[in-house]
């Protein structure tokens, strides 16, 4: 298995483990929650359920915390379609971090880094992608005041200087290795991971003193921080502290993804109540039996059942409420049409909240985009 | 032989017309020097002398400014040491063909470039430079209306973007061919190259019109340009059109090169009379005999002589002056020391002038930084 932002890979649960021994991450253990609950007297429902399950020098970072050295946030979004229940996941967790830890959030829209991977992107698609896209984010209802969208081809002036700071700590050879380029990668795909680089210590320069660096980000993102973490300290930053989350499964069933360019495969925050409804009733994978006779007696299966994951990703965060549709599944006294139309009306409430938002965000969006 | 802008390769007289062949440049032959006295009345004694020697696609550039399509101008400085007397060379020739065909000059100071290829130097390095070398562009006497220096950093919003439109079409194959990098190249002199293309095309982006493009450059600098002009037409803009100068001999002899590192290799712009006579009188090769005896009677010989090949290519602009020095100093009529002193009276006189008007740009420097 060799998992990079550029190369999809299957992803069973039983992977996250293999992957994190591979990667060199630390799970997060009671000890490590029990440190980040201190501050914030709650776990969020992913640290809970291990949804955000590995990290890279938190304890360090939580260390620092103690001593009065605050970290700041970073996370981001290449923009290339429309966004996804999966891509909300390392989102959500910042919003939480942000106002647990009162903290600021950098969040960085490559708009380059689809166009130089797609062939068929263009950049007035990514443009229009970034605008739609940063909607979403507004939506969620991050702290204007201390969330700053960077928007790399229109604050290159920002970033590409930093970004040469950090490419000449980078030779061909490693990237190479870290994302299985070839002779034939275009160059501009070669350069970009300094860019993604960049926001781990922008605001260090800006505040003109080292400030560290916190990631919440999918695990096959962690390639650009393993590059973005060996470099820093050469040119006077801290490491950036990771945690890695799992990804969401696409409806299709446990292991696949969602993608933007299959809409059976997800949800997308501008879906309709019929288009949710007619997606989870038709394509999401159910884990149960093929007649309710047979599933009443036999039970079905919560773990390969899309629907009931979903539930325990995102839309149930009531632990004690999972459970219980958990075992009224298993023992099959809850059938799969009604742990459907459970997260539909799950999923149709957040998205009508979220939609609602999405237009107000039109009118606020500009607070967010970072001014020099 | 393989010259790339990263390699430094000894260059005679005689190697010229063999990279042109290598290059697949054209001459510049005595058709298409009528074709420009068409237009400028007089040849630039550059031309005349064939100090701009090659070309590529200038009777197609000749042909669209006849029909009434005008050009636009293009040359740059990266800046990492001082300006010295063979960097002045395309630049002077560039303003007499701005002045000439009233065309606008885009000038480019790649500050990233040499950061990025040389270990020891740093950002504030590359900067300090940049407003130096940028002094000495000024002082050559630009028109600040049809004049716009691109800064690579700070100009970045504006390049970029574009640039990454060209790193698109570039793999790795191409420019390690191209430029002799290797798998321990860093990943931002990888991708530079794209940032040195974007001014080919950036005025027709500007003026949403195709506009031909002109470059006037050192022929070391042919290879970033094999590559803007093989991606361009693929991005809908014409190939820019080049023409190629040799490059000026060092001090210490033809073929030699003038480095900013060596003070005893070149004059530089901010160098004092004392210094001027100094380093011409001790470090200038000379082709001359060694006891005035001996020269009174055999002869020096000017094809060796640096102090006779500096005003060559660019201290004695009359053609008639010039050669009554060649045949005197051939025959031995003329001693080194009078060459010499001929030649330092030149250079002084140059700098003197030079040197003024460097002074005076630090006060209209801003008019020539482009605003967006």
């Amino acid at each position: 298995m060799d998992l990079t932002p550029y190369r999809a890979e299957k992803i069973k649960e039983s992977d996250y483990g293999i992957l994190a021994k591979k990667f060199g991450l630390s799970l997060l253990n009671p000890e490590i929650l029990e440190k980040i609950k201190k501050h914030t007297k709650e776990l969020h429902f992913m640290l809970r359920r291990k949804i955000f399950f590995a990290h890279r020098d938190l304890e360090w970072l939580l260390d620092e915390y103690e001593k009065g050295n605050k970290f700041f946030l970073y996370t981001g979004r290449a923009p290339s379609g429309k966004i996804h229940i999966g891509h909300l996941v390392p989102w959500i967790f910042c919003k939480w971090l942000q106002e647990k830890f009162d903290a600021e959030l950098w969040f960085q829209f490559p708009d380059e880094e689809k166009f130089l991977f797609r062939k068929e992107l263009s950049l007035n698609e990514t443009e229009k992608w970034t605008y739609e896209n940063m909607l979403d984010v507004v939506a969620l209802g991050f702290n204007p005041k201390k969330t700053h969208f960077l928007i790399n081809t229109k604050h290159a002036s920002l970033l590409y200087k930093h970004a040469c700071m950090v490419a000449k700590h980078v030779t061909f050879s490693t990237v190479r290795a870290t994302f299985g380029f070839t002779n034939d990668s275009n160059i501009g795909s070669i350069f970009y991971t300094a860019m993604q680089a960049v926001p781990c210590f922008l605001p260090s320069i800006l505040q003109k003193k080292n400030i560290p660096c916190f990631v919440p980000l999918g695990i096959d993102q962690d390639p650009h921080f393993r590059i973005a973490r060996d470099v820093l300290p050469k040119i006077g930053f801290y490491k950036p502290a990771l945690i890695h989350c799992k990804l969401v499964p696409g409806l299709k069933g446990v292991g696949t993804k969602m993608s933007a360019s299959d809409p059976t495969s997800a949800i997308y925050t501008t879906d309709t109540p019929e288009e949710v409804r007619e997606k989870i009733m038709k394509h999401a994978f159910s884990g149960g039996k093929e007649t309710i006779e047979k599933h009443r007696k036999l039970g079905g299966n919560p773990e390969i059942d899309v629907s009931y994951q979903w539930l325990y990703y995102f839309f149930e965060t009531d632990d004690r409420k999972l459970e219980e549709i958990y075992f009224s599944y298993k023992k099959g006294t809850m059938l799969t049409k009604e742990l459907k139309e459970y997260l539909i009306e799950k999923i149709n409430s957040f998205l009508k909240k979220h939609q609602r938002a999405r237009e107000k965000a039109k009118k606020i969006l500009d607070k967010f985009i970072f001014k020099e």
